[in-house]
């Protein structure tokens, strides 16, 4: 099952860190532009840009996250497949950033799409339809992960994920006021916190973790600390690390006592490294992310402990 | 702009029913069997199923709305990219049915994705990470249309979607207590519509409508009722008419005393009703589907007065 796979590759690598693939190519910066030039075709493009961070980093890593915007943006969804392939081959897990989410039926053709044609390990999803948009997923698909959007890491997060809410049964009209009762609020984030542990609760586990985790923004180390005392035992994948302003004394929180429990993804700050770094010319960008994964490793162990 | 063709081709059709294009065929009763054994590629299979639908049907329709996930499922991107070319030259608009939400720079992507390579006319999207996340489409893509899920069509829309919530500032802590407080709850979802209030307000509008419109499950007339209160300047799509039980009557609330402001869109019940018709063999699943869209326009312009 995809966490015990996962747990294994943590300990072997020594490393939760979760290299993003998001290739971009419209600015300096990004994509290298020799690359772009010598192939005509986006998917060759992408495909040898992966290729070569793969090549460059896979003993010093657990996981992979493509970003699958990036790839219907370009039209290169070919791309996306050949670097899973290439991604199993090199021993790394891929957790296919997709964020789908529908209604049951519908639900059951992205889990398809997920698992079949992109042959991704596990995916990120959004809870906003409830359970049965889940369900598809859990049913058909129990050896792999998911993990379930809680906290997402970008500001406007805050609007609907931080208010807070409350169960109320058997109201019928749509707005009540609350005076002399004792009502216990919560987050919403909170809410689906507590969801993920009802949806997770008869899963088969490895190692006291089933295979559906949480999505936490390391962006928010107070909101992660909350969400990690209510889902003890979930992986939490927390992006945001880098570009996004996390640092390792973030992330912290997201971590059980013996470094287990999270994984860490940072994506531009990795895969563009070679444009801050002065010691690689943008033809060695895969080495510059060796070079910052090697940093990030270094960061975060210390820090958690593993 | 999007909104403005979408009420000429209402008012010059005389219907508001939008053809939900799900290419199944896993089953009996869906893609019919003839069509799969013609062709041995998903694409052209889909294809020609699509092409032959709105042919039959273009006339007495505004829109279509094509759900991403079976074309990502069958691998079969290269048949919605031809369907959305075929429903544009016979007159109709395009939501595309994908759902999407992340963090800015990866909105744009899909943004990109949506309105640059699949070529639609509008799309739906998830809410849950706020408005950094929808803004690109707005930035970007002005003219375009936008439907953001307010209460969706299916039972679990209630766990999250119908929680009570209350905006609190300045709280530190993740729980608190209400006692003395008045404090006012409304259902998350009438939160969302709030926002799309807030985020359409300074927008171009025609005959008072913005391009961003909400999608409210037919299957909940109360919801409804409630959201068109709140939401007077948008377009409501309502799904789950047909298929999933919403009849005529459920869907007289979303729209306005002149019969606009919203989409009926019917899926299944409309483009596989071959199989509930003893007077249609399956190879005339084309002129099934234009009889039960007749049968849909009477009911529906009865009930709203268009």
């Amino acid at each position: 099952m995809f966490v015990e796979k996962l747990i294994q590759l943590i300990k072997d690598k020594k490393s939760v860190v979760s290299m993003g693939l998001d290739p971009r190519m419209d600015k300096e910066g990004e994509i290298p532009k020799y690359l772009i030039e010598q192939y005509a075709d986006p998917n060759k493009v992408i495909l040898e840009f992966s290729k070569t961070l793969i090549e460059n980093t896979y003993d010093l890593i657990p996981v992979v996250k493509p970003q699958i915007a990036f790839y219907e943006k370009y039209d290169a969804l070919d791309a996306l497949r050949e670097t899973i392939k290439i991604a199993h081959k090199n021993d790394l897990l891929v957790i296919l950033d997709s964020k789908r989410n529908d209604i049951g039926s519908t639900s059951k053709a992205y889990a398809d799409a997920t698992f079949k044609i992109y042959k991704a390990d596990a995916c990120t999803l959004n809870p906003y339809l409830g359970f049965d948009s889940i369900q598809p997923y859990i049913e058909y698909y129990k050896e792999r992960g998911l993990f379930i959007l809680v906290k997402t890491s970008n500001l406007s997060s805050n609007e609907i994920q931080n208010l807070f809410s409350v169960k109320i049964d058997n109201i019928s009209n749509t707005q009540i006021e609350i005076q002399k009762e004792k009502v216990k609020l919560v987050r919403n984030y909170i809410q689906i916190a507590k969801l993920i542990v009802e949806w997770s609760k008869n899963l088969h586990n490895f190692s006291n973790y089933s295979n559906i985790g949480a999505v936490v923004g390391a962006t928010f180390p107070q909101e992660l600390k909350s969400v990690r005392e209510i889902i003890k035992n979930s992986f939490i994948l927390m992006p945001g690390y880098g570009a996004q302003g996390a640092k390792a004394e973030d992330i912290k929180y997201g971590f059980h006592k013996d470094g287990l429990g999270g994984i860490i993804n940072s994506s531009r700050a990795i895969i563009y490294s070679y444009a801050n770094k002065k010691d690689f010319n943008s033809d060695r960008f895969g080495e510059a992310a060796r070079d910052e994964i090697i940093k990030m490793n270094n960061e975060i162990n210390k820090e958690i402990g593993l």
